[in-house]
């Protein structure tokens, strides 16, 4: 169990089949660092390429397709003083109608106080004077190289995980990918100080991160797609548009976890769901909009 | 502010422009029932035809079209034993492909102990045996008459409210419904004891009810869907298919809700929005789907 | 077969159970007008409320609730020189980050030239100045009562038909609609001059209409939602949102068809359609959009 | 302008900035073959791994990004005499409870008869023994290298193209593709003898082609999604899920086409697009949808 400390020189706006960085065994932690979703780093100078700059690959030792990635985040910490924003809601969050009376879009910056675990827009005027908002710091986008040796872009998500934007994957929860290609290549990067449900602005408060996470294969055991697990919940992610579609996604993993871990028979497995489960809408703003699917491990103790 | 006792003697499967049973002034409370989702009493007996038969309607003296009629659940309890659910998650909630395997879908009967605040399928065989969940006892489908003189079935939502669903509508929360008639025309019924997010099974335990609730007309106050609050959260609700309309519904209703109430800008809004935003998929299972946007009221006293 | 002449006296805005304004016998034809969708009558004049008016409803005697009422327009006919369109696409049918630029819509009249069978914007300026298109009428809403009692507003549309505003349906095309209510109830309104797919301004080029058409009951056939049939072709129609479902609706129906009308197995049935179906975009701007899914008859005849 | 005989050694099941199979120059046309969808070429032996191979890259000299490339197809035949298709309608284009009863699904051999330009299910009996259908050969999976040098599956399809399965991309068809790569990198496979609209089944008659096509490279014109033209009409393609959005992005493109080839305003083309568009449901089946809004010349003439 090594923990390597890893200082990144170039960063991928794909997630795909790249040279690693570094390899990694079952067990080992990493100690490394993210730029922000437009490639500023913790000096707020430009340093990758703006569309969710990727730090890795990692290649995970003895990694092969049918395995499950384990990742933890052990600790994500802002490396600098201040994020940004959207100021203007996603046009495709509200009604069309009111789309069209939208006021055009600027970024603005929030100061992120660490210290003090805060954060607020820096102009403090207006309405908004006041406000601060909780620090609850994320990855946006993170996950390993997906099947046939294709490379997505970091804006987009899908089965192995990519851009999903959800603000529940903090420090601490345990997060599962299904290894599509030899090494998994995990891949991280779009650190968000918090965010609301849905990533309805289009951007969280956007900002460089300091991150220790380790890494833990599971041989022969297959997933479908992204799940995890935190101290109250196991969830299954799925990723999609319409949201219906990423709905299905999850709840169809759920019910999968529920007869290979569990098992459940489907009869069992909907009775449990339709009167137990939990949505959140992770994003709904990128080309692939994600819905987590939750039970409480109260319920599944029960079983 | 008189307390009406009100035994209800036929009911209606359409939310619309009925003979009203009662007249309510602005405070009055009525203490009434509900039948079942299939028309099932306290008794267990068919009391009315299945498919949400509703109580009601209640008219409200002095509404009229513009204004706004709170309701407020003061208690809801089941009034019988048992309830019933589906045994199958619904087809359009799974991924097509798995759709094509579900198991055919049957009604089962679920054991509601009121006293102890728990609930259960009544068949206490295979991996199910030992789950009890608590009960949380809701309305599924309530609201006021709709625009232009429509009766829509009670399958179905809209700005008047209808089968939402939502689990959140407890007893203590506040909920507040646009008038579009005289009179306001408040129906409700579809008891659940409880119920997952989205009624993915496409009922939650489905429940005849006693019930004591209160109206209160806000004279001069427009709004464009159902909102809400809770002790925490003030909300919005959004009913269209597919879930991202009725999410856009939502997050419109809460910007005017933000405008309107606490005098934001669309900006101001937004950068609040994007960072602290809360959704809930209520269902997605009727013809409409519906979704809640949620703000925390430690968030609003902020502003 | 008696042809009734039937001058209307009032409107309405919603499809339901109301007072019949003529009773028809099974195989009679009506001779009668319609107002357009702002209810402006031949000479211009405001005869009705906004909000596609109908004349109606028709009374069919001996329809039942299961029956199916087949409807033919035997000639529809501009009875005024102009009509209006919106002059902005709905900004539901462009991307929602272009809706956010597109320009203010207003009302824009057209030129109806029936003798010479053209349209077009009467103000000739820009680039439009020598278009001239094709009258091609139709009604945009019609339909029989719906299901349970319900009154539906004619904005949208479901299995009893309402405001699909398909293109298609001109005159010489049979329509079926199933019966849900004794007397089935027919009304219609809201004719077009012509119009392109998927009513996409949010309009056709809306005009009053003298019409002259007739029905015929089918007793004991029973059907799901709207199917019709050309001399080239037979369809069905699916209302829903998002497209995807309508199609699904129409998709499903066909199925139904090519099962009870030509005895096909599904396994048959999908081999024809998935090689030979077709679709057409009705309305994307409704509350429900609409999706034909039609059948050459060139192929059914190898049936 | 050469033309070049080129003979595929090998196949890729994604669509990328893989090396280049030749170098054309503008003007050049390439006879060459491709496979079916899972991999059987003219002899029917295997020759690549199942899922759309690809034949190509093609690199077209002097292609960069911000040009567009108009392909030609001159000739496309089915080099062997028989196809397969799938039995049974894709579970997503049904209604989902009768997906849940949909039977067990299968591949079938389809007889293509090119000399009499027919083709009919291979097992002549029940209520299909007298079918046959015309052949309409064309292309379900092609497009250029992606931006960003992403390499993305050849079962989904984006603004580079893809797998639209668009029964409209027949011989004689111009088709634009923006460029997003030096050499623009064209890579074309999935012949179809003929499909339905929508691709509904999964597949169209899947078959091996000899092709003949030729390049053009218009330098310094920049598109957003693919476009095209026949003797009859101008279209633009939309692909992404569900369909109301790939009809966004097709309108959306169609849009960006009248105001930059032809002039129009906003108003000028929502005026016309209203009034004359027509749209084809090209899959409703694949990952991204695609849907094709189209205009006729005969409209674009009065322009």
């Amino acid at each position: 169990m090594t923990v390597h400390q890893f200082q990144p020189e170039r960063y991928y706006n794909t997630i795909g089949a790249h040279q690693p960085v570094l390899t990694l065994n079952s067990g080992d932690a990493v100690v490394t660092s993210t730029v922000d979703a437009r490639g500023w780093g913790a000096d707020g100078e430009s340093a990758a390429e703006r569309g969710n700059p990727m730090t890795g690959p990692f290649y995970v030792e003895g990694a092969m397709p049918g395995d499950t990635l384990e990742v933890i985040f052990e600790s994500i910490t802002s490396n600098r003083e201040w994020g940004w924003t959207s100021n203007r809601l996603a046009p495709n969050v509200v009604d069309p109608e009111f789309a069209a009376q939208l006021p055009p879009s600027d970024i603005v910056r929030w100061t992120v106080d660490v210290r003090q675990g805060i954060a607020f827009p820096e102009q403090r005027a207006g309405k908004l004077a006041n406000l601060q908002l909780p620090l609850r710091p994320f990855f946006g986008c993170f996950g390993v190289a997906p099947a046939k040796g294709q490379s997505i872009s970091t804006a987009t998500s899908g089965e192995y995980g990519g851009n999903m934007d959800y603000r529940g994957f903090t420090a601490g929860v345990r997060i599962y990918f299904p290894v599509f290609t030899e090494g998994a290549l995990f891949h991280l990067g779009d650190g968000h100080a918090l965010q609301g449900d849905g990533e309805i602005a289009g951007t969280g408060v956007e900002i460089s991160m300091d991150v220790r996470f380790r890494v833990q294969l599971i041989k022969g055991k297959t997933i479908g797609w992204p799940r995890g697990q935190t101290d109250t919940h196991v969830f299954c992610v799925g990723n999609a548009r319409p949201l219906d579609q990423a709905l299905q996604h999850a709840t169809t993993e759920m019910l999968a976890l529920l007869r290979e871990d569990y098992g459940l028979t489907v009869t069992e497995a909907s009775l449990l769901l339709g009167q137990a489960v939990q949505y959140e809408v992770a994003n709904v703003f990128n080309p692939a909009y994600s819905v987590v699917c939750k039970l409480p491990k109260s319920v599944i103790e029960m079983l």
